[in-house]
């Protein structure tokens, strides 16, 4: 049986066909511009691929409160043009298959937890740091929605005094994704991330800020694993780093047998950044099993 | 059907028995000394009043994993004399009926989603502020335990610049119990919070404090409702200052309906204090239903 995925990202839109295994057997990018020129584009690629599903990970916010009268809508986003855009209404109506719908970050934990390295786990985190911070969570083996669903990158986070950066989320003072994602970083030092591989301090200062959001994550939700993705995370000489000052900052409060192995506890993606893409197939695959 | 309820709290025992409305019949109070000698009084008192289970809502941290060898127990407490207690095998053993087990401030959120104010909802939270800070979770409709569970009090929050006080966590240099708990606020100002109800400048700094963790809780968890219960929240000047802390630092970021009206997300305790032993009551009713 086939499934169709959709990874609607801000910037690019990819659609892949794979089965329930999880393998993926073909894959293409198109770009995201407007739901007017993409959305066609996108529905002539799963046209006729004999798909007997698909799943959407959709950038946010989006709503997936089935209850609600705009569920399946992109909601408040800055990108104006997709503002209220019923991307589950669009693709049902031009596909008449079953669409599941979740957010971008639930769906690459979704992955992980399917076919990567949580499985077999019912509470896990999966957090993307790249030009924006974002994170996915299951709870009791569910993603977690809630009044809305997580929204991990806008916790508030104080600015270290040396820190001569600046919080660049339009919104907050002091947040995490304004002082660590991508354009945070390349705004304090004048370079971007890759550029700045071999600087100790850009990386000591990058580390505090996210070993200390995982603290507070942990004492939230009590994850089994923290999975760490997105662009800024392939510098690999990040995880090290944020291990040691989660380790000095939960400062022996809570005494667990899975956290005595850091390495196995905060680790990276799994899946050559294929997470997101399928964790879209297994959310295809559980709205096809709903209706049986 | 008559259920037992233990509130098992770290200075005392609070022994109830109720139905399955909520509805508490008789209650009593054992001070918690040892479990040599608080244990058997508990018993007595439960034992030979027809009760058909018992819930325990109990202080921790405690081992709530089923496949644990050491489920039931009292793990890594400060009050030496139960540390490492077996708890739960001690009741089950001595009544010889299904007991329910979670932490007092799960206990106390499953009061209020069974019989209070967070009727129906699937996700919620309920925080305590008093001697110490603690906060019990409920995310698709199932209490959080995750890899332990959460423990709210002890997320990090960064001391205001301001503040002459201290942070009294033994583990911690900056956490939200270490600042906003009873005993930080008795140090910092030199008085008890119930002799400081007329100190703007001390209710001020705390809804900082306060508004401040339930941002980052709402950004982790996405709760429906926020219940406050607890000694500190008695002081009712607190809630809009809170929730104004919390409208301003949330900054406009998330739009919900549930969030347009915070005089109903932000709420106190609805139960008089009685949330834990009715959550309790609602333990020993699920222990007994499991069952059959």
């Amino acid at each position: 049986m086939l499934y169709g995925a959709l990874e609607a990202g801000g910037t690019k839109m990819v659609c892949a066909i794979g089965d329930e295994t999880g393998k993926i057997y073909e894959q293409v990018s198109i770009p995201t511009t407007t739901p007017d020129e993409t959305m066609p584009e996108i529905i002539s690629y799963f046209r006729d691929k004999g798909i007997e599903a698909i799943g959407i990970a959709c950038f946010g916010p989006i709503d997936l409160d089935r209850k609600s009268e705009t569920y399946g809508f992109i909601t408040s986003t800055p990108k104006t043009a997709w503002k209220k855009f019923n991307i589950v209404g669009y693709v049902e109506k031009a596909l008449g298959i079953p669409v599941g719908f979740d957010t971008d970050v639930n769906g690459s934990l979704l992955g992980e937890i399917t076919y990567g390295c949580a499985q077999g786990l019912t509470d896990a985190i999966y957090l993307t740091i790249g030009t924006g911070i974002g994170g996915g969570v299951m709870t009791n083996g569910k993603l977690l929605h809630g009044m809305m669903h997580p929204e991990l990158g806008h916790v508030i986070i104080a600015k270290r005094s040396d820190d001569k950066g600046q919080c660049v989320c339009p919104y907050h003072d002091s947040c995490l994704e304004g002082l660590a994602a991508g354009p945070s970083i390349e705004k304090r030092w004048g370079r971007s991330a890759k550029e700045l591989t071999d600087d100790a301090a850009v990386w000591e200062l990058e580390a505090d800020y996210i070993g200390t959001a995982l603290v507070n994550y942990c004492m939230t939700l009590s994850p089994q694993k923290i999975i760490l993705g997105g662009g800024v995370m392939h510098q690999m000489q990040l995880f090290p780093l944020i291990r040691r000052v989660f380790k000095e900052k939960m400062a022996g409060y809570i005494n667990t047998k899975t956290l005595e192995n850091l390495d196995e506890y905060i680790v990276p993606a799994s899946l050559n950044d294929d997470q997101g893409i399928m964790g879209a197939i297994k959310l295809a695959i559980d709205a096809k099993t709903e209706l049986l």
